[in-house]
């Protein structure tokens, strides 16, 4: 079995048998969004081609795109220096990571000081999450 | 007391209270490196505007380049579309984030399929470790 691979088990897994992992965009290196996979997640990440992570609140394996259709097509595989942490470079499909519709998922951005601070969307929609998500 | 602040309440803080935060080269998107915050740490980092993280091994706050030098100046703080990751735009001293004198922290590589795969270090160490951390 694919799962028991050596180098899945130079990946340090925790406690709950998960690894975060950061997408990444090839070329632009915009940070796409940030999940979470478990050692088959992982595997069929390797296996397919494209990223499958672990959705900790269905519990269950989740291909991205699968709903969407933007699915991130993986290039390359990076581990950190503690062997904790996964980053993703991928093309992601129709350049919409978030399912809000944006490209990134990290389109709040911090603004005023440590007092009088707030989080202000400052990236647009690029498709409305309503024709995304079609049943 | 600005860590009791609104905008820290937007973030959804995990179960011992910490917040995933990605550290992105202003400039160059690269990704540098995976750390965690507490309330203090993302407050510390606004009044100071350099990166201070939630140390999970030593339980401390860790004003990142404290020993190394290599602190890091941040010029954007985002957060994302579930409110409970952060990712920080910063200007990163010497460009040496890892603590292994490697410019990012995911110096290695995924190489081979599924059942063969290995991870290389494919990124040159850019100062000796030992010189960084000198008593």
């Amino acid at each position: 079995m694919s799962i028991k691979a050596k180098w899945l088990n130079k990946v340090k897994w925790d406690e709950h048998g998960l690894v975060p992992v950061i997408a990444q965009e090839v070329g632009s290196n915009d940070v796409l969004m940030f999940a979470w996979m478990n050692r088959e997640a992982l595997s069929r990440t390797v296996e397919l081609g494209e990223a499958v992570y672990w959705s900790r609140s269905r519990k269950k394996l989740w291909h991205k795109g699968e709903e969407s259709g933007h699915i991130q097509k993986v290039h390359e595989i990076r581990l950190d220096c503690d062997e904790d942490v996964v980053l993703l470079k991928v093309e992601q499909a129709d350049r919409i990571a978030c399912h809000t519709g944006r490209h990134s998922c990290f389109f709040q951005k911090f603004e005023g000081d440590k007092d009088t601070g707030e989080w202000v969307a400052v990236e647009p929609v690029l498709k409305d999450p309503d024709s995304i998500y079609t049943k």
